[in-house]
């Protein structure tokens, strides 16, 4: 084991179809397979950087520049994965773990995803441990399920599995970027002043309250199905409409919990309706919408109607801010000069 | 036959369980059973006056002054039942039919229930038919489904039924208003800039293109079976949780449809954020929020409550006036210097 410190850059991603309940917590199993987008642009990175000890007594870990207790949720996710790897490679090594993200403060962007693919692939070298991709995915799927899709890059389904131990529950790319890198999502962020629902509580709630949630599981598993065969065949109007509907789902399943979850807001629901009226006057879709466990509209259109979609948006009251993400690449170890752990 | 003019004022309801999807355009026969209260305000009536005629060549019908004519959806559904009640009655007359709605113009306030509800009492009078009011409640639901509920007073079920013809799909009342008088409805008007997808085509949307819908029908059910049983025990913790629940049902179908249907907007959602809190603060369900095909909150609470509730809605944005409902009594007939036809 050496001491060397390992950095990686990770990306988050859009889901085209989304992943809302689990059917088991513990291993963050999905009840339907999910499809997503990995989604480039230097303000949406995070970086982590691993360095294993054996002077160390505990494993130690820093997001933000700030040390995250046991009492933080995401703590013992961290720490499950930290102690998968350290016994696959046979390892007395605690690790110290230094992680940030460079998405705005505030913004409402979800680091999770990108957070959890970073750290698995630098935990997987830090360890020299040489895992594939697809087994990596099934690590960071267990610190935050929708970072399972970020170990990939381009366009990435994370199958939901059947087997109860989630051996079978990983992501694989189904295109490289290179395939269709028109694409792009343009990310609003919206004031919020509403009280969050966390993700955790809320993929819980909506499972065990939510008498339509049944309902939704196959028709996201259908949504993937047909969304993978859109983006196979670059179709666009096919996969729109599969990605404004599948956000309309869950969102429906959402507003059905008990007691509900309202992530949308006023600039959501506006954005809902400067996009349609869009693709009215188009008389096709140019964009699609897609709000995950937040209020932001993220617009997933072509870079050749980036300009014609950013105008429709200004009509949209409450957007503090856009960034574009085109379609990116999974995560990049990083040379030591971008460590985030100074020796 | 006399040509004496019969007038009759009857007044809507709010739908503590929605109806929502027809399993019958035709004969406006729904899915699942609804429950309603019946509401009494000056402002909230309708009023018709029916007078028959050897005379006329063709039924005859205005709304609010204005000349109803084939093309307006509404009239083939009123002409279907003046005929249904003329040959019922083996006449030969034609029918006057004059209505009026008092509720303020462009409130958004739905007046097709009170104005289904007197059109059949007035038509049952005008044709000397003395109908029974459960089979009334049959005539009213083919002009306006919720009107069926409207042929009651106090707190009314319309029974979904199961025979093709609609024979048992009728209203009954479940309590007088006697039985629950404290009951009030705040009914909120709120501005919406939003398009209008009218009910009968969302109706049809929904069913035909939600993929939660099927379980919706299941769930709204037992939603009428347990409102029944609160109403019958004035049990307002579970009533006001069948009510809430019950909107956010239908309104997450309605997100589900494809195009969307999103009749709530940013003043509804800060009403459910703030009833929510309120009852949160009281530690107990003090009110209710329910919305009907439209973005105005109705808060179901009670006379004791309603000046706390009215303060809580003081942070709504976007209220322009508010309107309270308290338990009413079914149709009643008007005396002749009410009429709204001049001899």
């Amino acid at each position: 084991m050496d001491s060397k410190i390992h950095t990686v850059s990770a990306s988050p991603n859009i889901a085209f179809i989304k992943y809302w309940g689990k059917r088991d917590h513990k291993l963050t199993l999905p009840f339907n397979s999910s499809v997503s987008m990995t989604l480039e642009n230097p303000m949406l990175k995070t970086i982590t950087s691993v360095k294993l000890s054996e002077k160390m007594k505990e494993d130690e870990i820093y997001i933000n520049g700030n040390k995250i207790d046991s009492k933080d949720q995401r703590f013992n996710y961290m720490l499950g994965v930290i102690e998968q790897m350290r016994s696959k490679a046979k390892s007395d090594s605690k690790a110290l773990v230094v992680s940030k993200n460079m998405f705005p403060t505030g913004s409402g962007l979800a680091s999770s995803a990108s957070g959890a693919a970073a750290l698995s692939y630098a935990l997987n070298s830090a360890f020299g441990l040489d895992m594939e991709p697809r087994e990596l995915s099934k690590i960071a799927r267990q610190v935050s399920g929708s970072g399972s899709r970020s170990i990939f890059g381009g366009f990435v389904v994370w199958h939901k599995g059947s087997i109860a131990d989630g051996s079978d529950s990983y992501s694989e790319q189904i295109a490289p970027k290179s395939h269709w890198d028109e694409l792009i999502d343009i990310i609003c962020m919206v004031d919020s002043s509403r009280k969050k629902v966390s993700s955790t509580e809320g993929h819980e709630l909506t499972a065990r309250t939510s008498a339509l949630f049944k309902s939704r599981i196959d028709f996201a598993e259908n949504g993937a199905i047909s969304s993978i065969q859109a983006i196979k065949s670059k179709d666009f109007q096919s996969l729109a409409q599969n990605i404004m509907r599948d956000s309309n789902n869950m969102h429906a399943v959402m507003l059905d919990s008990w007691p509900p979850i309202i992530y949308l807001n006023s600039s959501s629901l506006q954005a809902i309706s400067v996009i349609s009226e869009l693709n009215e006057s188009e008389g096709k879709y140019v964009a699609a919408y897609t709000f995950d466990a937040g209020p932001n509209p993220h617009i997933i259109t072509t870079k050749a109607n980036e300009h014609k979609v950013i105008e429709a948006l200004d009509s949209v009251e409450g957007i503090k801010d856009k960034i574009t993400g085109v379609v990116g690449d999974g995560p990049s170890m990083l040379d030591e000069s971008e460590s985030l752990i100074k020796d």
